[in-house]
């Protein structure tokens, strides 16, 4: 037996590639997106008292993480990718069934101009996300702070300290979104994106993400992350 | 364009029929069901680390209450029956894509016979519910105790005394499960399972839910539910 969806929404998130996605969601509340509604759910009669919730539930597909082939067991990044655990022990997007499962806090229900949006923040989805499913946060039920959650139990924590070169000051001072972006920036590399079983030895690598419309390139030496600039 | 999913298990639950199912998860922990492995997803390599975890998120199909048409809006139990709100504003089964959402206990992973279970409680979900993902729950991510949840921001209270007629009463006794289901027929019916739209002064009625192997008969006298008979 097998059952068919089809996407209500899609995501419009800063993150244009997987490397470099906070690993779980409201970790980086500056993390800001929109939830396009498509027809015909972009009515707003079937949003009416989603505004009395802070939070929302969305159920989506792990749209660029599909595979043909599932394996029993995956790698978390946080086990410093050395320790598998079962693939259903982990919130990996390379499971049987491709679906993803993220808490966001609701900023705002937009309704103009004949379209349906949700405002977001503290995103962990890659742009064009198809979303299959929204539900409201209720904290009686989903609320349980005394569960334990062996290897998962703590928070990842930020490691490093940002800072950015003057080219990349100036390229923020040119834009608009500067000082939001450099804020988006700084919680986005303190945790350091990397692969944990890539050999970080190498302090001369420059890495790269594509967030919004430009690439983000930035090296770690030492303790310290440094922006080098924007590409646009 | 459409997604297409098929289950990695089956739950067998208690719960034979909508009817008298518990409105969220864990508000009845009595309620225990098992979670069978369907293959290729019963070996238990894709569970190493999940024992590990106290409660579980599974992502399920609504499979009783697929409908073709989709209703913008719905009107939640616990309003009263009377107000409604956006199919997205609530947890009911009746959406666009019908999928659930619940977070339930796991109290082991049983590996016998070459057939891998999840032992499950605090259940809503019928017998014979498909899931389609299971994942750890992770309090650092999922647990908002400070959320905001508009209508739904209190548990629904136990406001009915449960008393056993002296026929249900030996028939409890004569089952090996005798003293367990009492204590899960009490808590089911504490809640007053009846939908709040219906004539609630006609008290003579007399209500029915399969439960188990059995039809479960009671009424409601004033403040108090009269369990009248289990008739198999």
């Amino acid at each position: 037996m097998t059952y068919s969806f089809t996407p209500i929404g899609v995501v419009h998130s800063p993150f244009r590639e997987k490397f470099g996605i906070p690993r779980q969601p409201l970790l980086v509340p500056e993390a800001k997106a929109k939830l396009e509604l498509l027809a015909p759910y972009d009515c707003i009669e079937a949003f009416v008292g989603l505004e009395e919730f802070s939070h929302i539930w969305l159920t989506f597909i792990f749209h660029q993480t599909m595979r043909e082939q599932w394996q029993p067991q995956v790698r978390p990044p946080r086990l410093g990718g050395n320790r598998r655990v079962g693939v259903f022990a982990s919130r990996s997007p390379f499971r049987p069934n491709p679906i993803g499962l993220s808490v966001v806090a609701l900023d705002g229900i937009s309704n103009q101009h004949g379209k349906v949006e949700l405002l977001l923040s503290g995103i962990d989805m890659l742009d064009g996300t198809p979303v299959l499913d929204i539900k409201p946060y209720i904290p009686y039920v989903d609320s349980i702070p005394e569960a334990s959650s062996g290897y998962a139990s703590e928070p990842p924590q930020a490691i490093k300290k940002v800072r950015f070169s003057e080219m990349a000051e100036a390229q923020l001072q040119q834009r608009d979104d500067g000082a939001e972006l450099k804020c988006l920036i700084t919680k986005l590399l303190e945790c350091d994106p990397r692969p944990a079983y890539k050999n970080r030895s190498q302090s001369d690598r420059i890495y790269g993400m594509r967030l919004y419309d430009f690439d983000l390139k930035w090296r770690v030496l030492g303790d310290e992350v440094e922006v080098i600039e924007l590409v646009i």
